[in-house]
């Protein structure tokens, strides 16, 4: 499957909490640490698990530039 | 301005798009290139200019997660 | 790609319009016709075309209720 | 009231799942099931009950395409 | 028709800027001025007007908490 | 910091109920209260109070435009 959102950022799964419904996954990319929340169903479903590896995928129009 | 969104990732504006309201703004980071979508006026504003330092932020809610 | 996004509807592509940097790309599934708003890259990038299968993806938390 | 979110999608709630503060609200639409994650409240405030009438409603900017 | 989305807040349109594509309109919310980056179909559809009253509407996870 | 997010609407927290991984944080502007879905480690690292003057932020793109 391809797909519209233009960012697409590969690392590795470093953390999974799971919430009630919403769970927290942490991908360590390069030097950064992205946090994604989304739900335990989705988690479940791509069997995510910490040490894989997975891309953190943002479309466009949710993406802020801030300066300094 | 602290801010609540959890993911900041710092890098150099790489190309600034101007379209008739909305504005495609590109930073490298590492080796990514992430592109945001925001209104010319932020762009205008925030005085962005092609090979100046920025951050591209983004809600957690609004990262997904994807696997090969 | 396997991609934690919840919602995934399958249709056929009914109108494509390019704006200056963002389009409007327009899906019939079943009775209905979506509306996306994605950037111009993303439609050359795809090849998306009118007549064209293609599914609306839309992340869960970005999906409201709403009542008569 | 009238919104400018262009996309709704009429449909029957099939479920709904109460988390600590985040709900999952699943409806039928035709053949497709959408996943919405609001706040607990709304879910109290609207009345959400399965079995009952509602539509999805998305922004045109919420709104991803894929392709095969 | 009642909706999920936590947030509404009344004022009256002060501005209405029409791209390509995508309109920015600007509604004047007691001593704030709310900007709302939509579709130029739905300001058509909804028939908005400077010195209209509208309601700027926003989803709970779409907001953001910052401080000095 | 800076960031390119049009909306920054100042009040008093008034209310934050923390779920298993989201909280909800309710903020008084003027007449309203306004609800953001934040995560959990948001409120901590913010070290975010009731009582506390707070901004709430939200992107243009995330807003939408309702009349009655």
């Amino acid at each position: 499957m391809k797909i519209s959102a233009r960012n697409r950022l590969k690392g590795t799964i470093v953390e999974i909490t799971k919430g009630a419904t919403t769970a927290h996954v942490r991908i360590q990319i390069e030097g950064s640490v992205i946090t994604a929340s989304i739900t335990n169903e989705s988690v479940d479903e791509l069997e995510l698990a910490v040490g894989q590896e997975a891309y953190a995928v943002v479309k466009a129009s949710d993406v802020m530039i801030a300066t300094d």
